[in-house]
């Protein structure tokens, strides 16, 4: 190794010393590029330095450029291995011997190659029997006739004997006048027409181009398939029907108007494998050509094997066979179909393999460098497609898969484009890519129009009602698409590979409209039901736009409720039907089938959220009124202003305690039964991290872990839909027992603390929903005072526990303390009286009173209405009285009152807290079915669940922040309780 | 077509009446399965039909199957495309001519084939030269003398000229007993060893075994490389070389000791492209074996060009391309390393071309079955793998790229499995699956051990601080794995093809080394600050083992924040300038060193961890104390229970503003400066939504979102850190900005509501964070009165809005409410011995004053406190009176007061409500950066945002609960106002 030393020390030298410019020179172990064709006439490639070597004198490359080859008219004088040397030969009518060793004298001509040329039909002779060189080169020609049947071999150095189709046509091995020549072989006079039609037509393009492929063959290949039932050349000319997309019409002279001509003129061979279109020697390429053929072959008879997902005997594997061809009609192999044979879109074993499990939606598709194509495909391969039928027991059957061929003609029409199945003609045998037939001039030329099947789709169709997995054969559809090659370098093409999966989905779809219907009237009575209560409620027995705008509004809730269990149930049915189904019974719509469901989705959401804003509107502009108890102790002392005389006086009633019960009220507006962000965490935690979103897979794998190698199948938006409502209602319902359940009986109920509160503060609370219906919360006291100093306070609360003082309830010896209210019109009419100083304050200012201070005027209302309010309750107002009752079981039900309050009000007994009907906290439902639906409809529209959980976040926290501020100002407009104290 | 309708009939038909058992009988268009090599040898295979078809009489099928021949002794009689007819020979001495259509007398024996046979170098002839067939064959043996040189040809019918090695060695085409003959070739005796060591050794299965492609082939190469020059052969024997793992070692008769017997003894031939290790006509194997040549190879000399990311310049793209060569030695093309050719696990092309762009962390592997590889890879093909180097206006240059084979031996050692640059020997030339050598008995024989290149890595190393994106040569290293061969279809072997970038992170290492020293040398001085203002103000003077707990905690934090910023800083750093960088200057670090930063990453969060939960304790037991300054205003006549008549007292005070107030203060505990769960949303939003987290790829690419088909490169933790930190930091500002600048000034700030509050309900709030510091709201209304009734405070609100009271301030014409207060010992003292039956209501009962209600002493305590803390404000108390002062800047700046309030005590004007720092309000950065680590730490654990979004929200979630709960309870011990009002 002493030289690489050296040589590192000398390149440090040129580096230091001669300060060279150009940088490579000293850049270690680079070379420059050189290819073997690039080195010009004179040179050679040396294969062990990659770079171009100069030939000896006389010598010029040889074809593939790795080595040298003496030049036309010299001889190889010494070769050793490495290099050889070259010699003129001497005489100017000798020739180089074959071998190139030599110089001879030629019998005839000396060919441009320099070597002796024979004849036609004779053979150049350099040496005798024994390997001795002849002095001067012989042609002998070649015994043609009979017994010798001889003719030049390959390379024009023997004699051998000819082709058969010779010796038969013409007993002789000349093919004769009387007969004809085509593609090497020689064919007696017979029916086929002697001009062939060798254009292929590219129906895309409008084009049609004479294909030398089929201008060299397809005369041979017929008449060879016809006359010597070769069977090489009935597939050679099979396979250009298909190169014609079996394309057929009235001439009969084209490659599929040939085969259709031997086809009738075999009739009398009979048919191979006891299938009628499939005559003996030829290729199988049509089935019949009756009308509704095709809707009889793919749907009357079922495959006899099904398909089960689970269980022992599990069945996903669809194992497709194809017998291959080579374009020249040779049988090459049998080949598993995957891995790549169908699919030209190179992807992983796995995910290319996970096409042909059965159930799953597979589809892949890229885009192909026409470069590359004419590349890797220099002749096309055909393939016939058979399905492996292995029943227990029995030996493998393969069944035939019909093929639809989109761009098939029938007399000029594309008839299999239509949907109509009974104009279709199914045909059989496919071809990939076709870079052969579109080649003009010669067959070495680059084609001019390539064709490829850009979209193959393989479809299974499930048999009505089956139990048992079954399905008709299935049905692949190929489409080809036409390039003219212009600049293949930059020129793509776009090619999918699927598999479709469909069933019957009439049925499913009557049995939703049937559903749609029931409880679409089911939810018109039930809004009817509601209107007439709310009439009831506001006291008006008029019907006006008022009312049947309501009934709209009710109508739109309840038919939200009917879309959204509609939705849900569908959703459920598919993800448990088709995930959990043992034997094949149900398969997923297809996506354009979904369409229908999408669209319920939206009117549900679109209804639900009417009547979500609704509710809210309806719940900012409630009445409410806090009723003070609490009357003064004793007489403060207060020095009235200017006279500095102390005067006694009534001390006044804190307002703190009703300060206080307005704040909590307040606060209490937008609690709910569930957690809602927490609710979203978790929707958003089971559906991306536990990896529940891999249920709404288009396959029938129900594991919620996919290895990042395998195949991901797109997503079923109904499946989808399924599994995030699913989780949204039982995350919910699981929150919702833990809350009332667990929560509000052991940590804290926030709706009867406040109850507690208000019998604790003395304080009622007057709830008017409607105009004559409402809520009442008795807080009157036990203790008579609450406007007392901790020690009182304190006392109170023990004696309470103690149970040394009375019930807290309205009634004597009764605890209820709730009620919903009917109330007479008579003492609305008092009410609204006394209330109108308090509006007016927040209405536009009027002539009437002017002078009064309108602050004044409202704490004036204030008083008169906590008075008045005050002796309803205390039965003091003999005109306005009230009795208590409870409500019926009925009437809870359907939630209307049926006794009118003519002449007393009517207060009901009410335990289960539903004045929170007019907070949130009462409208769970409504809520977490809008936000489900909310959260479901982001979904669909952006297949992105963590948009969806973040946007449900924002809505909430956007609905809860105009809840809490406009509730807010309802609440201090409305109980004059100043705003800064509801914090 | 009609006998398609026909046959259909008849199917039916034969449902209908003849019940046949087997299913299939009508399954149409279905046929069995049938190779070619399954029928028997008297039949053949019908490609037309697919199925087997029985031979005429006397005939055998081909050796395809797919034709029938004439069995031996038989020729063909007549022969028409389709069928043939076989007639036997008459005489015995007769065989069947070579086209087997005739019978000839043979001149000697007739072989098994039933055809002539002549002895060795001899020739038949059956036909004479013009192709009659003669009577009888003769043998002709071939002339092996000058000038003839004549031997038979491959098919024995002809005599031609025999190889040059025969003529040039014997001057004969016999080779004769002087020259060796080994593989078709003759050699003169030379100087290379007669017996060669033909056993190939498979290191990792230590298994030596006799190779027959060795045995056939090793030989000749090395004597045809060496004495004719051959370069083909030259090439087949550095082949052997390989497959022999470039072992080398004392013995010179195995593959690579006779390369380099051959190797020296053609030293005087010279160098190939002027490189001194490339000897002309062999291939380059070795780079010399000099110590210390890998690292001047490898880390010498830059390449010429640099990579660039971005720009006019952007160069991202590694152009490699090898010189193929067959396992004979040809030299079969030049081929761009991608799309496959490298990387044997099947992907789709984009994914695989993205191996090459500069910058692009690339791992590939997968598991690959036996016997694919057994069919796809019959021979092994060999890659001098070159690098393309583009410079403008220059030629392109390939540099060679030096291959590290790890399982090269050198003396039996495994040299370069170590990491000492300078023991390794670089080598040249690749395999990839060599099946070939393992073949022990015949090269058709089904290999023993095959050696599949299992994982392939291309480093390059970035030359330290370059800024034009320069690099080290590449360095491929490849490990083999050999596998014995025992069940081909069960069998696998992971293989793996990755690329690697470096950069010498030694420097980066350093510099965070010296920033984490100074910074945590600051840390150690704020924490000793810190420490000593905590002892000032709890006034002890003392050093104990509580105050070192103390300060370690406050180094803890510090000490947290100094790794925060740090490891921010860092993920930053990489972030910007690995993202951003035009010509590339930095590289990731890999995997294996981003451990330290994981590292430190933890530490942080342990640290902050601690650090949250002292100050969650500290805020826990804060000392708060509500003084009401409400004086009675009246008599109230209370009924004497029991005597009936009424008596006069003080009307009580009402406790309702204390609840009030209190309530408030438990609501704003938690209340923080953002809002957490819209934080985590956003950081969720951007990061997976958005695509942030895109960002955190190994690769170049900068742009956030991706298409699906790809190449996604694995994460690096640093960049997700990076990612996720400065996102978390970036909406937290935002929020905080927002809050602070827009919300809290035109929406609501919930703290100056507190503060007014206090002065409009006549309360004042005392917080004692420390035994002797706290923080003192002053809330003595401005009204003289605030118990009192709606109008008054109406009244009252409306005058102070009109400016027509004093300022709410403690001092005089002041409106300074908040202080931060120093109290003396003495003033505590007396705090304490009040506070005492308050605090021994929740301890153990004891047996002091066991005859009094605990319940009335610490009513009792509450009055006396009220009464004591309203007096030292009022200043009543003369020995324990305050001074009202500015705080020093300096003060402030370090969070220490300088004066100790020994005899007075010091109120400290606080405009900036500090007092927030006893609940979350002040503390957000603590908090902020807690909730950063810990999300980050999630997801550094589980590398899933969306897992670290969730459980950062259920960690909020719990901490504040528990904050509520347990701050409940300690304002509800501490001021005595029951939890029940706590709501």
């Amino acid at each position: 190794m002493a030289t690489g030393t050296l040589r590192a020390f000398a390149c440090s030298f040129s580096i230091i010393f001669l300060l060279k410019l150009n940088a490579f020179s000293c850049q270690q172990f680079s070379i420059s590029l050189q290819q073997p064709l690039d080195c010009g006439a004179e040179s050679y490639f040396d294969i062990s330095s990659l770079s171009c070597v100069k030939c000896g004198p006389n010598q010029v490359n040889s074809k593939s450029g790795l080595t040298c080859e003496c030049q036309t008219g010299f001889r190889v004088l010494v070769s050793n291995g490495a290099s050889i040397t070259c010699q003129q030969c001497p005489d100017v009518n000798q020739g180089v011997t074959q071998d190139g060793y030599g110089c001879i004298r030629c019998p005839g001509s000396v060919g441009v190659n320099g070597k002796c040329q024979c004849p036609e039909g004779s053979v150049l002779v350099e040496r005798d029997v024994n390997g001795n060189p002849l002095n001067e080169a012989r042609c002998e020609a070649c015994n043609a006739t009979e017994p010798a049947f001889s003719a030049p071999d390959a390379t024009g150095k023997r004699c051998v004997r000819c082709e058969d189709s010779f010796i038969n046509s013409s007993q002789s091995c000349v093919c004769g006048t009387s007969n004809v020549l085509a593609g090497g072989m020689c064919f007696p006079l017979n029916s086929l027409p002697t001009s062939v039609a060798s254009s292929v037509i590219f129906g895309q393009l409008t084009l049609s181009l004479q294909s030398a492929w089929f201008s060299s063959f397809m005369y041979s290949s017929a008449a060879a398939c016809l006359l010597f039932s070769n069977r090489t050349a009935c597939q050679s000319l099979g396979n250009m029907c298909v190169m014609n997309m079996h394309s057929s019409s009235t001439i009969n002279n084209d490659a599929c108007g040939l085969y259709n001509t031997i086809y009738r003129a075999t009739a009398a061979q009979g048919s191979s494998q006891d299938i009628s279109y499939w005559r003996k020697n030829l290729p199988w390429l049509y089935y019949g050509e009756q009308l509704g053929l095709a809707s009889r072959v793919l749907q009357n008879e079922p495959l006899p094997v099904g398909f089960s997902f689970k269980g022992a005997q599990k069945n996903t594997n669809i194992e497709l066979r194809a017998a291959v061809y080579s374009v020249r009609g040779e049988f090459m192999r049998w080949e598993n179909v995957g891995g790549g044979n169908l699919q030209l879109c190179p992807d992983t074993l796995t995910s290319q393999q996970s096409a042909f499990t059965f159930g799953t939606a597979y589809k892949q598709s890229c885009v192909l460098s026409v470069s590359e194509l004419l590349i890797g495909y220099p002749e096309p391969v055909f393939y016939d497609v058979y399905l492996v039928i292995k029943k227990a027991q029995e030996e493998e059957r393969l069944l035939a898969v019909p093929l639809l061929n989109l761009n098939q003609q029938f007399n000029g029409q594309f008839t299999n484009q239509g949907s109509n199945m009974n104009n279709w003609y199914l045909t059989r045998r496919l071809m990939l890519v076709d870079t052969l037939s579109g080649r003009e001039n010669s067959l070495s030329s680059s084609p001019r129009v390539i064709r490829v099947a850009s979209n193959i789709k393989i479809g299974f169709q499930l048999v009505p009602n089956t139990q048992k997995g079954q399905v008709y054969p299935p049905l692949m559809t190929v489409a080809y698409s036409d390039i003219l090659v212009t600049d293949p370098s930059t020129q793509t093409v776009t090619v999918s590979f699927s598999l479709e999966y469909t069933m019957d989905q009439e049925e499913a779809r009557i049995k939703t409209d049937i559903a749609l219907g029931v409880l679409g009237g089911v939810a018109v009575v039930h809004s009817l039901l509601k209107t007439a209560s709310w009439k009831r409620r506001i006291a008006s027995p008029l019907i006006d736009l008022q009312t049947i705008m309501k009934f709209l509004v009710f109508y739109a809730g309840d038919l939200a409720n009917v879309f959204f269990i509609i939705t849900v149930g569908t959703g459920l049915y598919w993800l448990i039907f088709f995930k959990a189904q043992q034997f094949v019974s149900v398969l997923l719509p297809l996506p354009v089938q979904e369409e229908r469901f999408v669209v319920y989705v939206g009117c549900a959401f679109a209804l639900k959220a009417v009547q979500f804003l609704h509710k809210l509107f309806v719940q900012l502009s409630v009445d409410v009124f806090f009723i003070d108890w609490e009357r003064p102790r004793g007489k403060s002392s207060k020095h009235v202003e200017g006279s500095g005389e102390a005067k006694s006086q009534a001390s006044p009633v804190s307002i703190w305690r009703t300060y206080f019960v307005a704040n909590e009220w307040n606060e209490i507006q937008t609690i709910r039964k569930i957690n809602p962000t927490f609710q979203v965490m978790a929707v958003l935690f089971f559906l991306e991290v536990v990896g529940f979103s891999n249920l709404a897979l288009r396959d029938p794998l129900s594991n919620l872990r996919r290895s990042p190698e395998a195949y991901t199948p797109p997503h079923s938006l109904i499946l989808r839909y399924g599994v995030a409502s699913a989780m949204w209602l039982c995350i919910g319902l699981i929150q919702m027992i833990f809350f009332t359940v667990f929560h509000e009986r052991f940590v804290e109920d926030k709706i009867r603390q406040f109850v507690d509160l208000c019998s604790i503060s003395n304080i009622s609370v007057l709830l008017l929903s409607h105009r004559c219906f409402g809520y009442y919360i008795h807080g009157r006291s036990v203790h008579g005072h609450a406007d007392t100093n901790m020690d009182e306070m304190n006392t109170n609360l023990k004696r309470e526990a103690e149970n040394l003082c009375g019930q807290r309830g309205l009634l004597a010896n009764s605890d209820t303390q709730t009620f919903q209210i009917s109330i007479t019109n008579r003492l609305r009419t008092q009410y609204d009286r006394i209330i109108e100083p308090i509006n007016r304050r927040n209405g536009p200012s009027r002539l009437v009173d002017a002078s009064a201070n309108p602050c004044e005027q409202s704490t004036k209302a204030y008083h008169t209405m906590n008075r008045f309010l005050g002796s309803v309750i205390d039965h003091a107002h003999r005109e306005m009285d009230y009795i208590v009752k409870d409500k019926l079981l009925f009437e809870r039900l359907i939630g209307m009152e049926f006794i009118e309050p003519l002449d007393k009000s009517i207060f009901y007994n009410d335990d289960s807290h539903s004045f929170s009907d007019v907070i949130f906290y009462g409208n769970e439902a409504v809520l977490l079915i809008f936000d489900t639906l909310f959260f479901c409809v982001v979904d669909l529209g952006s297949q992105n669940f963590i948009l969806a959980a973040v946007l449900t976040y924002v809505q909430q926290l956007v609905f809860r922040l105009i809840r809490n501020g406009m509730g807010r100002r309802n609440l201090a407009s409305k109980t004059l309780v100043d705003k800064r104290f509801l914090i």
